[in-house]
């Protein structure tokens, strides 16, 4: 920008937002450097102005009047932090639409209205920049949208949601009933009053399918592809991988490159204990990507919170102050993808575990159900018991596709001698 | 740039020159569709250009003038991968004087000529990329300077050299010496015929000052900083500490913010198990690093080869193209950094092995030596033994300043009953 002062509208003065206002608290003398230009925080805008969010700010700053901000000449930048679909999306357009840049980590409008904002920033030649939409904290759109642009990706696999990998680390570490666990991250604050947001994998998709775009060109809304989130997962799966199979549980989004098609889905997923991915523990997120050149990449660190995620927030400002008229398209500009694919259609190896009245032959029966779905078994392990009481068997696939074991499972689920809890998870060998 | 077509020049066509030879043969298209412009690797230059590289490349292309590429008034960017001081450096200051755009991976004269090349780089006008020479294809200083910029660093881990960590992650899982293994990784060309480099910290050394330059805004020229190789270690000191403290054995480059300097500083470290870091295995590299917002991030990855590093050296190529005029510094514009410390003045925890003639009152001796110079215990082992055979004493130490250390060492050494191969490592807890 050839100004030498760069003004900020901030619209949503919530966590992430008192996040921003910290930063330009104790660090604006290295923005400023940094660009060697003034970068001021000139508005923020929040409809309750009066609550204390635990930082300094110029009471001059505030304001209740968003669209005040958004036609405010002097303001160069808008950071829109309230999240959810509504204003937030007119907010936006608007203040594209006035020429203005656009910084959000608003997830869930990127991820449905993907289309209509980059379309909307274009035409008004202004960038649009939510590094902070995934991964919080953790420089990963850049990378895989700038940095690795040479590449051809194969695969990208994303540990994208703090509560479920929370959840997920405690019942691996304490043999814990997801409901505990999940009672425990509420009171520390690691999972909403209402968690199914996390838990059930929808913000984990919003987060995939933006780097889905940016990886492969291909833009798939959620109501495309499979989604299954991780409050069904018993402990007793868990252990047993660990200890007798050497896996670890993740909920995983997973976006990969096959001949016939992109797999796109997002489930909980056994891994190697070795894959890095599978020491990536607590809060903490991470996205594993394959280029066809670089190989594997991994990019950690903290998914959420006030501070973290403000880092992305005001790194997209400083990106927008250096390369104001930068002309660069969100993933390959050719979709690399032919189709995509159903979940019937996709290769995996398989964990099955079910509970079986132990009876002479319900063994046998269940191999022969999947021989005759063309399913190779890798192991099948049964614990013994007294006659006539229920044991777990638990079966691990070869790769098939899921369409043979779902069929399979459908017929051993009407075996007289097994319970209908039968349990399937995937298995990430890559 | 303006123009529609972008010209590269390549000065070195050997592994990695090859591997970005590789990249314009499968990916051309999707670079230039990226950028919206044709990119066109125009000429490769090198003193040999008989021998195959095994990559299919127009000998139209090749030429051993390497002075008529860096006038060549077609050629945009020139992309030096020689490696080594000279003509690397004559070459990369005669790009850039002739208003020429540069891309290198050559992280010795980085290192070593840092002041001048930025300089010129500056005074001409033109961009300096040099993501490859830290991390091979890891995006890392890409992140450090820029999606990251909003944040004070306060430390940098880095496993950056693949070789070394090859050989420390085989001595602790098969518990083998070092030279043997240094055999095994020559044999699989994961180590040089003349390892010295790699194994003894040189080339972390030379990647960590670039780190710190971008992350503290502080240049320190190698001599500057102490540095320790891995060539000394025994397996029983991995295998011990893995079994009974729950360490891991890494060669770290360390930059660390401390209230009375920046610690900067290359050696063996024992981590805790359970930090990622730990998990980072083979030739893989990564650096972690904290910032004050951020917190904890990890990126991670190939840090060599030739298909990785091309990867990062076209990507420094695209940003170039992106924005050639960005006037970006490297680093904080204003060194964050009082003074460099003195090794001696470092704090730590250390862990200490020696052998002792078991005779009665030695581990009293010894940790009324440690006591006095102001050391606290945190714990001591001393495996039995009959009766006058030498017997192994493992100290591991509470934070100290290392000349503490140093000077209770000497005494300890001094004692009848001490062997003379006391082995010094120092713990990081962060």
């Amino acid at each position: 920008m050839d100004k030498n002062e760069i003004n900020i509208g901030l619209i949503g003065f919530g966590t992430i937002g008192a996040g921003v206002v910290e930063i330009f608290n104790k660090n604006q003398d290295i923005l400023s450097q940094k660009v060697g230009k003034q970068v001021n925080l000139k508005k923020v805008a929040d409809i309750d102005i009066t609550t204390d969010r635990g930082v300094k700010i110029d009471s001059e700053l505030l304001t209740t009047d968003a669209n005040g901000v958004l036609e405010n000449d002097d303001i160069d930048i808008i950071v829109e932090l309230i999240g959810g679909y509504e204003p937030a999306r007119t907010f936006i357009l608007k203040a594209m639409e006035n020429g203005k840049h656009v910084v959000s980590a608003n997830k869930a409008l990127i991820a449905k209205h993907w289309e209509e904002l980059i379309a909307t920033a274009n035409e008004n030649n202004v960038r649009f920049n939510f590094e902070a939409s995934v991964g919080g904290g953790i420089p990963l759109l850049q990378p895989i949208n700038e940095s690795l642009a040479a590449n051809r990706f194969e695969a990208i696999y994303g540990i994208m949601n703090g509560t479920a990998n929370y959840i997920l680390t405690k019942m691996s570490s304490k043999g814990s009933k997801f409901n505990d666990v999940l009672k425990v991250a509420q009171e520390k604050g690691y999972a909403e009053a209402d968690p199914t947001f996390d838990i059930e994998g929808h913000d984990t998709a919003q987060k995939l399918i933006i780097l889905t775009k940016l990886a492969f060109g291909e833009y798939v809304p959620q109501e495309n592809f499979y989604v299954e989130g991780i409050s069904q997962i018993n402990p007793e799966d868990i252990e047993f991988a660990l200890k007798e199979l050497n896996y670890v549980l993740k909920l995983l989004g997973i976006a990969k490159k096959t001949q016939d098609g992109l797999e796109i889905r997002v489930h909980p997923t056994f891994i190697p204990k070795d894959h890095l991915l599978a020491s990536v523990n607590n809060v903490y997120n991470a996205v594993y990507a394959v280029g066809d050149f670089v190989g594997p990449v991994m990019l950690y660190g903290q998914g959420a919170g006030r501070m973290a995620t403000a880092s992305a927030v005001v790194g997209d400002c400083l990106d927008i102050i250096f390369n104001e008229s930068k002309k660069i398209s969100y993933g390959p500009i050719k979709s690399q993808i032919n189709k995509i694919k159903d979940i019937g259609d996709i290769i995996s190896k398989y964990y099955i575990s079910l509970n079986v009245l132990d009876k002479p032959g319900v063994l046998q029966t269940i191999t022969k159900i999947l021989e005759e779905n063309g399913i190779s078994i890798e192991s099948i392990t049964q614990k013994t018991s007294l006659e006539n009481k229920e044991v777990p068997i638990i079966i691990v696939s070869h790769e098939t596709k899921e369409d043979n074991i779902k069929q399979s499972i459908a017929k051993i689920n009407d075996l007289n001698n097994v319970k209908d809890d039968i349990k399937l998870i995937r298995i990430l060998e890559d």
